[in-house]
């Protein structure tokens, strides 16, 4: 990068371009930081939202207890660029994906992964067993019509017997995702479930059913982590155990789904409010107006190929004329109509000033299916100019 | 690669894995080029569909003019592959992507893009004459509603006047995508806007409003190539002139919105049936059973970090035990409901035989976003067993 960096505005890059605000990632990184101290919880941030191992090291740094991640090649991206405690908040499957954490447990990572199954405990067991290792594994629990886990607490108690008698494995924990459970009541059902997880955790600590050592339990996804942190209620556990959450989106939030999450958590957690200020999104797309038509309409240099369109378009947030200093706000009324694989059509005015050649930032909605669009994503200033990049390991 | 290849049915490779038949591929690109010749057309294929160099190589050996693409990043990864005609079916805009372009144009890139605005037209023609270089140019029409494009055809002669005024620019030919075109009487409609294309073009080049050379009439994504094709007419031109298709997807493939679009073509065209064979989906995407949580259920590794969603979910193929050496025939019945980022939810039978960790092979609909999630792409022979990888440039 250029010692006085690169300015988006003065056109020193190729748009489109994915930048992150420096200070609105301090913002986040800060904020959750603040509200796991504050709810007695540990953070494993799942890091598929970024694949970024340079800001899975700032979350380390930052006091996560791990990263969390989805798939073997995830585990060994975070690994190799020096990620040293993982949880794979996942079933291990599959024999080439065995062989590649066999090789991280001893080169000294500490692992942990999920099991649903007697059948995968088994195919586990009888791996790592042949390679004289030990695998940790945490026992998941799922809701009915959700994703994976063990749907009853009578299948829990029966797993975790199973786990007891196999070779090569060590239960450390009890594991869920909550963010399965929709609806109306969703919350109640999440307070419930998760009370649920803590009187069957509990069960499995006094009857001995977890091997000796920290013992986690672990939930929460980026919309209820403040009802599965404060329902687990950590201090309040026996001192062996610990609640571990695994949000991922909050370090680069978004203006959608998770802006809406969030707003949903801070009007249930006096927690959360308490700690002052709240997460801000960080990530933006900033691409040409590469034509204009017809009045009330631009077309954007910008698709599904850089953004995610799965929860809500781009909304625009800014434009500026090449050569500008400062970027004016968007309209309220722009939007985005549709997008296409390289294309986005941009609602206007009639008499919408708007040229080609126009530079518009645009923010998002789902993190993890933007940040996967892009190899490097420039980190900004205030002023939109870039001085480093952050390379992404999709 | 091993020698004797790597069997996905073996478990060889770490799964997900997004998989091409080598037989299918050789198929795809045969039929295309038979269609192009037995109509009289020239290929440009969209390479943004893949965006492998190594398959941009094959298309272009194969008889193939030009390779489409549609940003200056795009241009350059297959410039830098080998590529030395390319057709940006898009505007060239900002200073950094006119900068990129320069630079290959100086290394003898044969290059062509977009334009549909005197705007842009003066910004290119400002650069790219201030560096001593001629950039060519195709006049891009476009439909009221649709995306870039003048919209009638007294802007377009305006606009041709314009370029024709400019230093630094050549104007050799008129493009156009008709895949914007929808709704029932979408055939009509097409045909009649490819009709208005081909009198206009040739209206220009009467006029001499082309740069001398041959020029080009351009249009045709992977919908309604024959339509374009056969209403362009390419033998019954002038011989200055040429037609141009440029689909993307014929290569790749699918069993979903592009099968359905073939299906069209198959209906419509008498010159695609009778030149014999049809496209077949290439590309297909193999994952892990990782949980059979409930009868009638399975969660599979694979997600929207794996697969395209916009078009519908992949469809499951086949599936088979590790170690089988030929997989089975999946059910009619079973099918994805629900996707997430690295999971998906496959509906079966209540007695369904699956098990944690047994493979399905699933086809996609909308190659574009599936292929843009891998880095590499192993190519299979019919055995499933891959010999080589394909790297994307994405």
């Amino acid at each position: 990068m250029k010692e006085r960096g690169w300015h988006i505005l003065n056109e020193d890059v190729s748009l489109p371009v994915a930048v992150l605000h420096q200070s609105a990632l301090e913002n986040n990184l800060n904020w959750m930081n603040r509200y796991a101290s504050a709810s007695g919880v540990r953070l494993a941030p799942h890091g598929k939202t970024t694949m970024a191992p340079e800001l899975f090291r700032q979350m380390r740094d930052a006091g996560s207890w791990a990263i969390s991640l989805a798939t073997a090649p995830q585990v060994a991206a975070a690994h190799q660029a020096g990620i040293s405690r993982i949880l794979m908040a996942n079933q291990l499957v599959g024999r080439a994906n065995m062989q590649r954490i066999a090789r991280m447990l001893e080169q000294g990572l500490e692992y942990y992964c999920f099991v649903d199954s007697l059948a995968n405990a088994q195919a586990l067991s009888h791996y790592f067993d042949s390679q004289g290792l030990t695998l940790n594994v945490m026992l998941e629990v799922g809701v009915p019509g959700g994703r994976c886990g063990v749907r009853t607490d009578e299948q829990a108690m029966a797993l975790c017997a199973g786990i007891n008698s196999l070779p090569g494995l060590a239960l450390r924990g009890l594991a869920f995702y909550e963010g399965v459970i929709g609806g109306e009541d969703a919350p109640a059902r999440i307070t419930a479930f998760t009370q649920r997880m803590r009187a069957l955790a509990l069960t499995i600590y006094q009857q001995k059913g977890f091997a000796p050592g920290t013992v986690s339990i672990t939930g929460a996804g980026s919309a209820w982590y403040d009802l599965v942190a404060e329902t687990l209620d950590g201090p309040s556990l026996p001192a062996a155990m610990q609640v571990v959450i695994r949000p991922g989106c909050y370090l680069i939030h978004d203006t959608g789904i998770y802006e809406q999450a969030q707003a949903g958590v801070m009007s249930r957690s006096a927690l959360a409010c308490d700690i002052g200020g709240d997460l801000i999104s960080s990530l933006q797309l900033c691409a040409y107006v590469q034509s204009v038509p017809e009045p009330g309409m631009a077309i954007i240099g910008l698709g599904k190929r850089d953004a995610a369109f799965d929860a809500g378009l781009p909304t625009p947030q800014w434009f500026a004329r090449p050569g500008q200093q400062k970027p004016r706000q968007a309209p309220a009324n722009w939007q985005l109509s549709k997008i296409m694989d390289q294309h986005a059509m941009l609602t206007t005015d009639a008499d919408c000033e708007l040229q080609v050649g126009d530079i518009i930032g645009f923010s998002t909605s789902h993190p993890c299916l933007t940040m996967d669009k892009w190899k490097y994503i420039a980190v900004v200033d205030d002023n939109l100019c870039a001085h480093r990049l952050i390379k992404t390991e999709f």
